[in-house]
């Protein structure tokens, strides 16, 4: 497994503002119950086909195969904080399973809410491609199982709310000049009456933290996938637009001191603080992107940035030192490896 | 003028919890009534016997002669941030004087309250040297002058809160951990009972900032200076014990990471910022040199810092550009003054 996945190590196109595109199918197998009411023998038949289909997708790269009642707890959670694996992946493994591409672009997990979920992870913005990599991955298995589908309704999916087409597409977005100007609920506040959701880094529930906002579609009818991913990209490019001239409004002449003031003060809590928990973390270090991004801090590698967001989180730090550690240990451990890492 | 005075440039004895030591002797000419009530040619003659003492301080080293209507209105300002001359004396420069030692450790005002007033500063905790060479000035002064003063009450002055020996002993703590365990009113909260008094770093109605407090006497009747020196010296004695006490308990095991992290995270405010007010650098400054006196913080010389208490002040920023700034210019600059100085 990769010290870091590509999406979160690399940067991609308009990647001062969007951090990653993900795009999720969820399948099932016709014969087969949902996993929440399928029996055991059904599920270990569901990942037996799963591990089948590993050779098939040769052409798409390698692959490896992860049954999750093999995997630590530990590295689990790892797999949680690389949003390879949803943390409801991580309860009960028994006969769950996971398909990871090379470098985490991909990862398909077995019996989870849903058979079959496929999820391709591109680092910046790139809808379209990360669509088409999951369509790949989609044709590569349809070849070989009979999908639950409705001609009328589409994929049937555990959860009525993805029948359709099943997909999700969600761009991560890191809006720390739009939050500034407090106007961050005025571009996004909107969604739900277009058909979107807003939610935090760590999907569902989860708070936001490090001014880092996941838009994704919530209808799965009525659209095709290729309308769904293009409605997505339009919508993308107002927020887009709306976080740059936030930029430029923080770059004016008479504001210009008191940003760089800020973003710096962060700059320097970070590189010294001997203590620091995730969420304060992230949000200096959504300070410290901003800075590298407007061009006023310049002998940080924004990839990096991106990265510690990732490696800041409790279960790496725990893998980091091969074991597991109370709270305050990670506080101190993360406040070291911001420190070393910047440093650099 | 010297950039700094030696006693703020200098650690003395105690040089760790005592940034320095004052000692103030107020002294009239018998014949002529006090500055407030005296006529103008009366300030003069006060004014030209001042002046004519200086060479009688020969033996006491090398003195200059100022005349404060000669001084430029920043130049007086630079010379109350570094506690030569009180405010008021820069009010109605007329008349009024400043005899000034080669290394500020001695000045002597002409015309503020009294008709004279000799100060001594030393680095660090030194009460009795600092009596004894104001002691030596009187000397001087007293062969030549005709003062007033009664058999039963003492030297005679403006306000008779001085009335007696006219001696002011102060001493001027740096008190961060007190402060951070909440002990500062419980250790200096009850000192007027025993007739002393606290102020901040600038006398008499000054907030305190950077955990800076001045302890001096209140009394000057029923006392003779020696009594007062030694009484101040046994109560300074106990300030430091609690000081010292609270910085043990600050590197206790169990609260050494907190200690830590709030100290190096001011020191990281200290090198980042762009823009910051006195107050705020006080504040910072104090932590910073706590952490150099306990020793978490090791690149950093103590006696820089204590430079940097006065450096900051206004004044002596519009000296160092050689005009007067807006505040938000003076802030802007002592960033970039603190940032360059902690850096070397």
């Amino acid at each position: 497994m990769k010290e870091t996945s590509s999406w979160m190590a690399k940067s991609g196109p308009q990647g001062d503002i969007v951090l990653g595109t993900r795009v999720r199918l969820a399948r099932n197998i016709r014969s087969i119950p949902f996993p929440a009411t399928a029996e055991r023998d059904q599920l270990r038949e569901v990942l037996r086909l799963g591990e089948e289909m590993v050779p098939l997708l040769k052409k798409l790269g390698e692959f490896s195969f992860l049954k999750m009642a093999e995997v630590e707890s530990l590295e689990r959670e790892v797999l949680v904080e690389k949003h390879l694996i949803s943390p409801r992946h991580t309860e009960n493994p028994q006969n769950k399973g996971v398909i990871l591409g090379k470098h985490d672009e991909i990862s398909i997990m077995i019996n989870e809410e849903d058979h079959i979920r496929i999820q391709v992870l591109e680092p910046g913005l790139q809808l379209e491609q990360a669509w088409q990599v999951a369509n790949a991955v989609d044709d590569c298995f349809e070849k070989n199982l009979d999908y639950a589908f409705d001609p009328e309704l589409g994929f049937l999916t555990a959860c009525p709310t993805n029948v359709g087409t099943a997909l999700r597409a969600s761009v991560m977005f890191h809006l720390p000049a739009l939050k500034r100007v407090n106007q961050v609920n005025k571009v996004l506040g909107t969604v739900s009456k277009f058909g979107l959701t807003v939610r935090g880094l760590y999907g569902e529930g989860s708070d936001v933290w490090g001014n880092i906002y996941q838009l994704s579609n919530q209808v799965t009818m009525g659209h095709s996938e290729e309308e769904t991913i293009e409605y997505l990209n339009g919508f993308t490019e107002q927020i887009l637009h709306s976080e740059r001239q936030a930029r430029e409004y923080l770059m004016e002449e008479n504001r210009k001191l008191l940003t760089e003031d800020q973003l710096y003060r962060s700059y320097g809590v970070l590189t010294h603080a001997r203590s620091m928990s995730s969420q304060e973390a992230m949000e200096l270090l959504s300070d410290l992107k901003l800075g590298v991004d407007l061009g006023i801090i310049q002998d940080i590698d924004s990839d990096v940035l991106k990265q510690l967001i990732v490696q800041i989180r409790a279960a790496h730090l725990q893998k980091m030192m091969g074991q597991p550690l109370p709270a305050e240990e990670r506080d101190r451990l993360r406040a070291s490896l911001v420190r070393e890492t910047l440093s650099k």
